[in-house]
């Protein structure tokens, strides 16, 4: 992380000579300052000797080393990405990332980022709060958040989710968080906010898909249990995995317990994956993800 | 965790044969239904053939399965404690556990703790929050808890802490938790709740005592950073350690990187120790102690 | 661990009042000191109030507390186990277990395992090494341990598996381990040495059963691969968990790389789990363990 | 890691505009085809708004893409580099490096390395192992492997360490490794081998430096032990770090246990940091490292 303004170009192509050099010496001309750099090529898993793979960059550049606005370094840059079929996007540390949040009645994912966003170590405007339960309308609005009371009702469930889908469009979220919302979303909203929708998991996927993972860890008597993070696709609990992690139980543990361990790895997992997508950190690759930490 | 109400004696004493049998007896010759159970003979470093341990246990029997009330339980367990020379405490799942906070300026702690409190994950009742600013007064009151600023000046600290061991006094608190408080207590204080105050200390304990433990952490060039909740003494982070962990980091990591994974360290750390505490499950022996998880 | 010679009990049986006061009373009847105990009570995952469970103990006893042998020991216990409905076991530290290993062609585990042999780490004998390779032949027989050539022949298998067998039956090995063996023992030989064959699967079950879990790993993305070590079952890879851990990988890494990476889990997770095993610490309860560390 | 014959180029000079665009402009220039860049910049920690850092890279080029051999490319890059000032090396994978080991009583981390060794995983020459003990002779020649007995008399110190300074010089190591040596290199030795002596210390540093690690651990009452990998300097374990890690204990482990579980820590710890060592992934910078995973 740096202080000061920055930009941020993330992008992928077809692997080839000499990508890092065009890209590095178009900055390099301007006396661009670069900060921060990845590189990553990913190929097939069984390859040929001239195979070509797909190369997948980040650069952070000191916004007041180049001598232009970051519109110009969009029109300027466009040339070379053309030439290279890149995939690219460029963001300013100048303008905050917008958060949304949807959550249902468990509370350890939303204190946490609320707490995370107090203190200033989650720097991002949160537009609104969105639940299908009224519990946490205080509690959000004390912190001067909107809150959205959207509830999804089993006879209707269609004029549940438009309303939830016009809310987040209004809300514009670079990112949208499913702080254990507990609803399956349908695949039109997954696709509409393709790769920016992220869930986080009560299990360590691929282990103890659907329902009551907890329950299913419990009863295959395993040693650790843990969370994941993903984008979500229309399908359940299988879209590209940002990041997870464990933690031990023995025996003695009842599923209580597991539950209990649980929402700790659950608000971490998501409060790192969270950070790495809001600083672009996160590149797709099919049903995979690049994480340039 | 048991569900149903639970007696939870915990017990040292010097080692000898047939402690687990005089008391699982003493139990089970009132029908009593002991839920879990665990012991530990602890024994100098290099000990004789014929050395002497000091023996520690903990069991947790079911309330109603007795047929008296705990004061009749003290009264008549008495005399097996004296025998075996016993130092025993017992403790009642129906009585609240109570949990004063002392907080200085820094959120995650609290925020943390207050959402565990609110899940009911927390089981306890909190009499107040004691903080030397004034700043989460409002966050605190909204959760229904009374908030006590109590400044410590620097021209009459002794004001302030005669006001603070006077607040602790009158709250009773059965665990006293420094999260992230930021102040070092006088002995007096230390003394007086000897065994009842747990620190969060941001370091991988004994590494980095003292002030600014990130930043000896940077300079080191460590490939890993901790936390410890240990228990207070008068000796500045050397009470005995309850409860530790560890996070890896690399050398693109900048100071500010290490206080912010840091903080998901502590808040974990010192909730994990929390529980263990007020689950009577820490015992002391000298500067070292026995977790029964 | 303890010096000196100790007595193991393990047994497991319905829960009731007054089971620890029974065994530890028999055993402090006779003077006897326990070192080490431990307890579970293991019960259905939904309970009414009158549920019964199962109840898990293991102690060690210093043996020269006792005035009479192991035998005697089990004749004088019968009594008490039959009327407590147990499943029960008793070990002498003073006989050596016997461990066999059926390896493949990979080294790492058959090493590491030899390594933790010949520094006494692993206190073992070791009646022989069966492959269906030569290649470790001299390393083996180097230490002084014999080493069985038994080739399973895709054409006739059954008389492979019954040479494999027959030195099974011959070597007696309180632990048969497969350090990466690489080949699905018959289901006959699986229910013979029913909770003696240790296998490690490499994968974090239950994800990845079945070939190459580290190419599903890939292919799925995850941020953590593990390794799983179990007793082996006639169903591939869903025996009892004894023990797992998970490394974290990132996109940079290749198959091989994980492949890599995996070796170093897989040897760590099967050396815990097999002193886990000969301790007498893993006790069955369908199909899950209770492992009293 | 990557298939076929790679140039590794590894370079730190003062942080400047155009770094990147140089090096990549020259290597593309020649159609050169980079594998794998990292880039670090490290400033110090409260650096003034027009601070100046200092730049760290690493390439993985692939060497049949460029049109000249690899001293050639010294050659031609020699320019570049003295412009930036740069402290830079370039190596050849088709060069195996050479590894010698130091070993003393204890057979863990020598073992782990052979059997590392002995798989392929790593690819190094051994040119020799050299102990102050006899007892891995046949252990270490059974592989192929030339021995040497260099006792260091505590009488005649010199003659011991000026005996294993010739076999150091004689077997040009490109790493040397302690593998639980136990003996204090002199710092003449320190110094002419300056960052290519790796020592494996048993604890996490900078905790319990010295004699006797997990016996000061045992004390203190930690509840995770750890050991660390670093290069060794004249200054006793205070050398750059390279790698660390941890595991868990508690208040049953005796201090044989830890010994035990901290043997596991070691070896891996140690086998990681070598490898990255092997492959041009450290970097020192003053006491610190940056390792380019």
């Amino acid at each position: 992380m740096h202080a000061g303004r920055v930009f941020t170009l993330t992008a992928s192509c077809p692997d080839r000579v000499g990508i890092i050099a065009r890209v590095s010496g178009f900055i390099a001309g301007y006396n661009g300052w670069i900060l921060e750099s990845n590189y990553h090529s990913e190929y097939p898993e069984e390859c040929p000797d001239n195979w070509r793979g797909r190369y997948f960059m980040r650069m952070e550049i000191k916004a007041d080393s180049l001598p232009f606005s970051l519109d110009e370094f969009r029109e300027r840059f466009r040339r070379i990405a053309e030439e290279l079929e890149m995939n690219w996007e460029i963001s300013d540390s100048a303008v905050k990332k917008r958060l949304v949040i949807l959550v249902g009645k468990q509370e350890h994912c939303l204190y946490d980022l609320l707490a995370r966003w107090k203190s200033g170590d989650l720097d991002v405007e949160i537009p609104c709060v969105i639940s299908n339960h009224e519990i946490f309308r205080d509690f959000v609005e004390w912190h001067g958040i909107p809150f959205f009371y959207a509830p999804i009702a089993p006879g209707d469930k269609k004029t549940g989710w438009n309303n939830v889908r016009r809310l987040l469009e209004e809300a514009q979220g670079d990112a949208i968080v499913l702080a254990r919302y507990m609803q399956i979303l349908p695949s039109g909203v997954c696709e509409r906010f393709h790769g920016r929708i992220l869930n986080i998991h009560h299990s360590f996927l691929p282990s103890f898909i659907g329902a009551k993972p907890y329950h299913q860890a419990f009863r295959r008597g395993v040693k650790l249990i843990g969370a994941t993070c993903h984008y979500v696709t229309s399908e359940l609990d299988l879209g590209p995995i940002i990041e997870q992690d464990v933690i031990r139980i023995n025996h003695s543990d009842s599923v209580e317990d597991l539950v209990r361990y649980g929402k700790d790895i659950e608000k971490t997992v998501l409060a790192r994956a969270l950070r790495y997508h809001l600083e672009d950190r996160v590149l797709l690759h099919g049903n995979k993800t690049v994480v340039f930490r």
